[in-house]
Formats: structure tokens, C-alpha cells, sequence
């Protein structure tokens, strides 16, 4: 690390314009501006893990109205790499989306290589999954690398220690936040360009007395936003309720909250009424690879053979091309036959669920019906098939 | 078969209106009336196998300018079955395409199972290639079926001997051919539907006084349009296109001239001017998802290490929106990351081009300068990459 690094706590520059429009009890709305437009909160960010939203196109994304979308830098670093990147001008380019990317630093892919990472304090050398080639990821280096990608909002490099099953001890917790608190400030020093937001990521699983100190400790630091990590990792889902209600709120009012890689569309309802306004998850984009839609009647397995003969569209209450002009005996049909367009039309309803869900969630805020809404679609859901 | 079916050489039907608009040598334009739309000739038809162009969204194909699709009788039938077909309404419904669609007859697919079928006067008795379980195809099933699809233009069920390494004899060929042509009667006798039109199969191999004796059997017939078949299974290519040379004209003038199976861009041009107006392949979509491209430079390996950094589009000459908003090197990137959007994109470029090459014949042909476009497009192929 040079000496001649900025001080971490210096403004060096402008923090987003992110404005709360509206509240119903902890649950909030807002407008947040960002280098390629603004996105109003609570948002759902589809995972575009290597430059691609999984079986959609930048247009049909549009269409579903995404107004922002995740890229995961590790897997953008290992390809097409740094320098096709550049080349590009950034992701941004690279892809043909002109509207908001947000990139996670990395730091998770890292620690999930196990026995193929090192941790340091300058950073983790690790072997990627590629070619296992050896690579070095420093605060510096990812803040660097987000910064070529182009985001709109960059993720400080942490570590998110492993719970539930795999549950780290507190003095391992404990550590492994010191450090992320010490790495978050050389992410604020590392910062070169005004228009890529830079947000933290807070840390200590389940243990809110943890969770409070890595508070103390990154919020007085000038980032733009603030992330709830190590969540959604194994632990029992009242569990991670417990500790948003209890984070959430204590997170700045005045600066967006991101509950990383959550969730189901139960957890963002739970967690839009416990404070929290934005989410980013596989399960839209995943499960709809595997043929599993999220409807408002729950979730649907659609290679079942009830389906076979079922002139029904996916889900009555979906605008969605999807729900407009196919039958669920055609998706089964595609899906059985492994057709291509399977993977597409799954993914596009399952996207457009996601992004009505979290808009009639914008929307009942703002009307002050947030409970009564909450209850018509938990209502709805309790209809899920058995074993989806 | 019942002794009471319709005389086949009854015209019970009207034949599909088909107007012969200009000519160049005998290359000629037309437009064809089908139940779905008019299509104008010569053109080519992306093949929608199992009820979708795989890899595309039926908007995208429209936004190709495709004007009609094929679908296999084959393979339909097998999944989702005739009773799924018949509840949508048939095929267009089901796959939500408007546009005209022509059907094979299944007999490729079913000679094809070699081990798993018995050839009977009667029809063709298979075991399917996906559980194995027994079906009869016979000339009034296929109608049968084909009806039920609502194709618009329907193929009669023939035999299409092999030819090259497998090559057939001479005696066998005969019968076939014989074969073929009571089946085409009984296809005749067996249409219900005035809005789907049937065109005949004409064979013989490579062998001109075969193909001759076909043609003098099945012209008296009063099919919509006739084929060419049993071409581009293993022959060589100049015999290929001699003998479309030959065969081509003796069609009648008024009817469209349909080159099943076939093929290359060279082979589109090479057909075209002699005189074939209609054709199908898998290769655009099916060396799509493996990474060709075929463009006015020649193919295109599009993993070669050399587009890593590449920033060109695939085809500088191409307006596709493949070409438009991406580079080859993050069209490699998602080939060799398996990115879905990867086979997306490339099958849209190929079917693109595909469709704007026959588009440029037919502007050719009512400028009369064929042979000048020919011999641009063979210029441009000659810089194809070594392997490709």
C-alpha cells in the first residue's frame, strides 16, 4: 500500500444523489441517480454473472423493465478479461446496456475457492476455476478492476465469512471484520473515478452485537451506500429476518441498503417491510434455467406431466410475452424437448415476476397498503405446488 | 386404404395462386398465396424442428424478414403429440407464429431410423429414436397429421433413398421411386383441407432418366408445388447441381420449385440460378449454436483465439442486430464462456444473413444482374477462414 494513499475518511467525492420519497412504517421508496440513470428503490437486480443476463437479451431486459442489473467481477476478470474490457470502453459497451450495472467486488467468489485461496492482509491469492492459473485480489486491485468494468456502483472487497452448517466461531467473525473494516478503507483510498459509486459492505453473520460494531465502525466513512453481507448463506431464514430488522433501521436513512444475493420473492417482501431497498439474486434467472416459474400462485415445475395438456398461460395475473402467448403445454413441450427457447421464455416471466413484485411493492408504499399487499401475495403463494 | 377415397388426379382443390414476376436466365421471382400470407420467391425457410427456430423468439424471425418456417412432421408428432397440436388450434397457434409454415412429411426422419423401421406397402412401421414405442406412418397418416399441424404447405410422404457411401442401386431406386408415387396418389386422395396446400416429392437419385420417369409420373398430379428430393444427402456437389440443372426446368413454370434440405450459401445461389425457388436448411441455425457464422467475408469459427480482442462486427457488411450492437470478441466470450445469449446472437446473424442473400438474388434476378451478384458473393466467400 503506498503512503501517499488519500485518507480513507476524505471526501474526495460527491456521494449519489439518493432521495427517500416515500414511507410506509420501515418499508421506503426512493430515487437513486446514477452515471447511466436513475433507479427508483426498492429494486430487484437481475445477475448478468459474465456480461449477460442468462438466456435474456439487453432488449428483452428493457421490455421487462430492469432498471439495473449486477455483473460479477470475478468471473469478468477471468473472462474476457481485463484488457477486452478496456477495449470496450467497459461492460457497459461490451453488452450493449446503456442503463445502471452494479458489480460485487469479487471477494465472494474468492472465499467460496476454499482450498484454492490464501488470505493475507494485503489480499487473497487464489487459483482460479478455470485454468487455475494464480491471481492476486487486493482492495486496490478490485476497486481498479470495477472501475475498468465501468459500474455504476462499485462493492468494497470483503470477506464473507461461511454460517449455518459451516458456522465460523466469533473471534474468527471478529477478525475477518477487522479486516474488512481495514480493506474497506483502502477501497475509499484506491477510488480514481467520480462517476462509480463506491458502497460497503457490513459484516458479522447472525450476531448483532458484531453487526453493530462493523457498523460503528464504516459509518462514518464517506461511501454511497451501504450493503448487509454474509446473509442468505446457510442460516435459517428467521434468522436472517431477525438480523435485517435489527440492521436495517440503523443503516443512514439518507443512503441506499443493499441486502446482497437475497432472494426468494418471500424475502423481499420481508425484507422491503424490515427497511431494505435493494436485492439482487440467481433464483429468477437459475431456477428459470431449470424450469421452475414464480407465479402468484407460487412456484411452478413446469416439466411436470400435469402440465402436458394445460392450455393455461403460466400465470393468469402476468402481462408478461411470456404469460401472453404461450400455453404451459407448450413450455413443458420446449422444456422436455430441451429447446433453447425454453431457458428464454422461463427467464423472461420469472424476470418479469421479479420486477412487478418489487414495483407493486414501490406501489403499495406509496399508497400506505404495504401489509394488506403482503398479505394478498403471501395468500397467493400459499396455492405453491408440492415440491416446488 | 379405402376404395372409396377421392380419384387423386381429381382437382378437388384450388391450386395455391403462384405468379411468376421476372426472370433472369431461368432464375425467376415469384409470390406464392399461402393460408398465412404471401411469401416471395425464391426463399428460404429457417428450420422450427419441434415447434420453435431454435435459439430464436418467433419476433426475432420477423424482424428477419422470415415469411415462412419449416416444422417436422416427425418430430411433432412425437412431442408434444398430435393431441397437444390439436388443442392449441394447431402448430401457429401453439408457437405463436402467424406466418405460413410448411411441414415435411416425416419419411426423411423415419428412412432415417434405418434398424428401427419396416417398409410396407401400407406405410413405414418405426420404432421412435426417444422411448422407442411402435407407430405406422402411412401416406393418409401423414396427411392426417399434417392437417392437424394446419401446415400451409403440405409435403406427400416419400422415400428418400441414400445416396453417396450408401449409395442405393439402380433396381432399388426404381421401386422406391415407384412406391413414392402411389403414395403421393394416396396423399392426394387423402387431403381434407382446402387451406393447406400439397406439394409432391419427385426422386431418382442422381440418375437424369430416373428423375425424368418421376417427374412423367407425378407432374400429371394436381399438386400446389413439387420438390426436389433426395439431393444434398451425400452426393457430390457438382453432380448436385447438375442435376437440379436438369431436373429445374422440366418443372412446370407455374408452380414453385422447392429444393429440399439445401444448403450452403453457395448452394442457394448456385440453385437459384437454375431455376429453384424454395429451400430449407438446418445450417444456419444448427452451426449457429456451434459458433459459424456465415457472412460475406466466408465463415466465420467464431472461438478462434483470434477475436479474442477483435473489436470488428462479425460482418462489417451486415446490418443484423448482431452486427450492429456487438463485437466478435464478446460474441467469444460468450461462446466460450456457453452463455445462452451465444447462440442467440449467432443464429440471429446467420438466419439474418441467410435471409438478406436470398433477398439479394431476388433484387438480382429483377435487375437481371444475377450473374454480376453471384459472382460478388463467390468473391467475397473466397476470403472464408482456413477451417471454416
Amino acid at each position: 500500500m503506498s503512503t501517499t494513499a488519500p485518507d480513507p475518511r476524505e471526501e474526495r467525492f460527491e456521494r449519489i444523489p439518493f432521495t427517500v420519497t416515500d414511507r410506509c412504517g420501515e418499508a421506503r421508496c426512493g430515487r437513486m441517480k446514477l452515471a447511466h440513470g436513475e433507479v427508483e428503490t426498492p429494486i430487484f437486480m437481475p445477475v448478468g454473472t459474465a456480461g449477460t443476463v442468462k438466456g435474456l437479451t439487453p432488449e428483452a431486459l428493457k421490455d421487462a423493465d430492469v432498471e439495473i442489473i449486477l455483473g460479477n467481477t470475478y468471473h469478468l476478470f477471468l473472462r474476457p478479461g481485463l484488457d477486452v474490457l478496456e477495449m470496450h470502453g467497459g461492460l457497459h459497451e461490451m453488452m450493449h446496456w446503456d442503463r445502471p450495472i452494479l458489480t460485487d467486488s469479487g471477494g465472494y467468489q474468492v472465499f467460496s475457492l476454499k482450498e484454492l485461496r490464501t488470505i493475507r492482509e494485503e489480499g487473497v491469492e487464489f487459483r482460479n476455476h478455470i485454468d487455475g492459473r494464480k491471481h492476486l485480489f487486493t482492495p486496490e486491485s478490485v476497486i481498479a478492476t470495477q472501475e475498468v468494468i465501468g459500474s455504476d456502483i462499485m462493492m468494497a472487497f470483503d470477506e464473507c465469512p461461511p454460517l449455518g452448517e459451516e458456522a465460523v466461531d466469533r473471534r474468527y467473525l471478529e477478525r475477518s471484520m477487522a479486516r474488512t473494516t481495514r480493506w474497506a478503507k483502502r477501497c475509499l483510498s484506491a477510488r480514481t473515478r467520480p462517476d462509480c459509486a463506491l458502497f460497503a459492505i457490513t459484516q458479522g453473520g447472525t450476531e448483532l452485537d458484531l453487526r453493530q460494531r462493523h457498523l460503528e465502525e464504516l459509518l462514518p466513512l464517506p461511501f454511497d451506500g451501504y450493503a448487509i453481507g454474509g446473509l442468505s448463506v446457510g442460516e435459517a431464514k428467521p434468522r436472517m429476518y431477525e438480523t435485517v430488522e435489527a440492521i436495517a433501521p440503523q443503516l443512514p436513512e439518507d443512503r441506499p441498503r443493499y441486502l446482497m444475493g437475497v432472494g426468494t420473492p418471500e424475502d423481499l417482501v420481508e425484507c422491503v417491510a424490515r427497511g431494505v431497498d435493494m436485492f439482487d439474486c440467481v433464483l429468477p434467472t437459475r431456477n428459470g434455467r431449470n424450469g421452475q416459474l414464480f407465479t402468484s400462485r407460487g412456484r411452478m415445475i413446469i416439466k411436470h406431466a400435469r402440465y402436458r395438456t394445460d392450455m393455461g398461460p403460466v400465470d393468469p395475473e402476468c402481462d408478461c410475452p411470456t404469460c401472453t402467448h404461450y400455453t404451459r403445454a407448450y413450455l413443458r413441450h420446449l422444456f422436455i424437448s430441451r429447446e433453447m427457447l425454453a431457458g428464454h421464455l422461463v427467464t423472461l416471466h420469472n424476470i418479469h415476476y421479479y420486477l412487478n413484485l418489487i414495483g407493486g411493492l414501490r406501489a403499495a408504499i406509496r399508497a400506505g397498503t404495504l401489509d394488506a399487499f403482503i398479505a394478498r401475495c403471501k395468500e397467493g403463494w400459499s396455492h405453491s405446488e408440492r415440491g416446488a
